[in-house]
């Protein structure tokens, strides 16, 4: 694809080039300034980046509003009220597809496993019987999908992906490379000699627009359903664990695990490291930050932190408090000195007194 | 596999029917009671629970006793004096198997590999040479076994998992997706101009009944053995690093890691996220609470919690104490006032006493 | 591989064998004491274990100097300033190979992929377009290797290991199994009705003799790259996230996480479980103490610990003081109750002389 002055402003109405830059551009791709070809676009969001702008070899360059204009030959300039935003724009035309074409040869696909149009399954990737996938969606190399697995549309299942029996996850997910969905709930009863598994009968159903990263795990659940809900996106080596709901747009940042049947609220942001404990209710809103371990019930809204996680202005206040704790053990042992002093000089004056 | 009343009773023999029920009932499966339809067995475990369970499809429920007879129709009423392990004994009998059947022919099988009487092979799996497999236990897609892996009878080796080089397994092991065993200790020394590898020559033993859940690594040894011993269940995204020897019937939460050479006595209960250091015994029985950093020694039956570990109570009795501390840096400030005014008053006394 | 005793000397030219062992010895491999059968090679490095020793079956034992001339038959001993040094030294030469060897027919290579020189590819490989991978590199079984992806020389890519689009990889790494190179940066904006994904357009580099540990990640840059330098080992289940730059010879150990755009500086020691915030930089030659939460800077050379990560001096000074809070507050308690004591006395002393 490649993009020309009036292509680029076309889907930037907001934006418009600046009046002295006339050079013919191609816009092939989007990058950093520092690595950028003549066939990028860039952007910047301050206005003292003029002579890195200069620098560069980028085809253009969205700047905010007010940057100086060019004195000299360089990237075409591009103003815009929001440069970031636009470049993304842009940019998401440029983001590669799942580059997984057709069905290959070597994917075993059982024969009763439905695959709907347009349906992509890369090599070695194995499609058990009882399988649906919706239009569009794509396999990636070496994926596992169990039996009775059902797909929406346009998901990406990223290579080496595994998803296993009865899960059901909606239209427009993707489960990134190493990601497990559906393994076995941590269920165990002590049986007098050993602990025994508990059967994990449940399933994992995971809503619209959900992404799951990287080597993250979502348990199936006991019973019922372990269920992620739409729009929400997890990090990598995420932990949730079997009969979790995490609510809608919920984010959980990288090496978070959420235990045995919490639940976690509708746009909840769950900082990296963050631990929340089995039967525990994370409110709508709520912010848990980074490395907490959630205990008990966070209240919609809330922002705590800490292990135990309280709110955080309680736990910030003891941090402060704690740094100041070496000197006030100083301070309390002169202060027991000075009453002892002090009483001292108050036994004298008794003792004069009553001379 | 189908149960009626008379088939269900005969597996639950503290458990009967209540007099009022006879509808005949055929049970397929078990679910939660909100999910369940007529052929699904539920259970509930408290006296409060007749509207629920009237409302409900299940074709049976299994009820604590003194459960209210039911006045209307709706599910068969079992009642038993523990309806929950009551509920997970029939479970069992719905659980699925591993779903491998047979050896699938696009699975890469070194012909100097062994393998057992009904042993099962997913699509693409991968047995190198010398590896030997128990009977009945199953091996699935994706999965590579090294050479010289030796695995006992009863195993389930689940899709994407890997295990490498000379690791043996006992019998009735549980590898879940995407771990990996025998992955190498992280062993470097530096060598003037860089950390030069450590070469990993040992290997993993994992004694019967362990599980390894997804995504976690267990490292081989640099020399000898990392060992886990039999019964001990190990939850996703958990380490276990070189040379260490976790004990029988040992529990390890999700996004625990247990870093080298370190040991864990039979029938400990490490939480989730705990780091364990290096060359760390922690005894027998003890529990580590979530989130803990153990640094030494843990007696055994200890319960310690805290970064770094200490006795749960005396952390406890920290934190409790650290949420006072903010009001007793004021309480201080105002005694030094306190003391000053004293001092004072004290000196006026004197100084109108020596007039 | 064997090794004589002439052999063994030669290859350790500060070692010799004690005079009264003539044994001739044909070493094998190498071992821990216990387990070694008369073909291994051990080591000592205390001056106390000549009983071990001598009940060992080992062939040879590298003892430190000064260590007792054996009275009775057993293994041949071999004095060395430095047993371990020497005893690693054999050790690398008996190393395992990666155990791949040609190109396995069931792996499937894009034909526009180039394979250098002696490359090994193991079964159900899969290698896409524009994959260039340099001499006597291997790639394990069931790995996927993304379109684009560049590997140098000697690399080893264990089993089920995922390298995706375009990343770059030097000499001589080695990415163990389950890792994950090249996932999508965690990167959302709010649209306004949902966290719309901010495409991840940029690579991985990875530059020579780095190790990526079993199932970690390292998230491609949004633009531009994410960079890991020469010499940097990662232990597993670590998380990189998107354009970072992980300086050189740095050690992460296992369940660390760098977030987003931070920098790890030359040397730099994160140790296990240890989160870096986004946007942060970590100086050169900084250690970071196990589960600390880095989230400012920390200056080159600095030991830092806890959440939030402070001079490591500090925050044990303030675990230290936290351990004699509990006295502390009672302590203040009676210095309140002595202090109105106090004042009760002088305001009786005050009435006495007023009187």
């Amino acid at each position: 694809m490649a993009l020309d002055l009036a292509g680029l402003c076309s889907l930037l109405p907001d934006a418009h080039p600046l009046p002295s830059t006339e050079a013919p551009v191609q816009i092939h791709g989007v990058n950093v300034l520092e690595l950028a070809s003549e066939t990028d676009l860039c952007f910047v969001e301050s206005l003292d980046q003029a002579a890195v702008v200069r620098a560069s070899r980028a085809g253009a360059v969205l700047v905010p509003e007010g940057f100086p204009a060019p004195s000299e030959p360089g990237p075409v300039l591009i103003e815009s009220p929001a440069p970031r935003r636009s470049f993304f724009r842009i940019a998401e035309l440029f983001a590669p597809g799942h580059g997984i074409s057709g069905v290959h040869h070597s994917a075993a696909i059982d024969p009763g496993a439905v695959l709907g149009q347009d349906v992509a399954v890369g090599p070695n990737a194995v499609i058990a019987a009882g399988v649906q996938i919706g239009d569009r969606s794509a396999i990636g190399a070496g994926c596992y999908l169990g039996p009775g697995v059902t797909l929406g549309t346009d998901c990406v299942i990223e290579p080496n992906a595994t998803i296993q029996r009865d899960c059901h996850l909606g239209n427009r997910c993707i489960v990134h490379s190493g990601a497990v969905v559906g393994g076995d709930g941590f269920g165990f009863s002590w049986d007098g000699s050993g602990h025994r598994k508990v059967p994990q009968l449940g399933r994992v159903v995971i809503e619209d627009d959900v992404d799951i990263g990287c080597n993250s795990c979502v348990d199936r659940a006991t019973l019922g359903e372990t269920r992620i809900r739409r729009g929400t996106k997890i990090d990598n080596l995420v932990q949730v664990a079997h009969n979790t709901d995490i609510g809608a747009h919920v984010i959980l940042v990288s090496q978070a695990g959420v235990a045995g049947s919490s639940t976690v609220g509708t746009g909840a942001v769950i900082a990296g490291q963050v631990a929340i404990s089995d039967h525990v209710n994370v409110g709508a809103g709520a912010r848990v930050g980074g490395q907490s371990g959630v205990t008990k019930d966070v209240p919609p809204g809330a922002t705590v932190f800490g292990t135990p996680a309280r709110p955080m202005k309680d736990t910030m206040r003891e941090l402060a408090a704690l740094s100041q704790l070496p000197a006030l053990l100083k301070q309390v042992k002169s202060q027991t000195r000075e009453l002892a002093r002090l009483h001292e000089r108050l036994e004298a004056l008794d003792q004069n007194r009553s001379k």
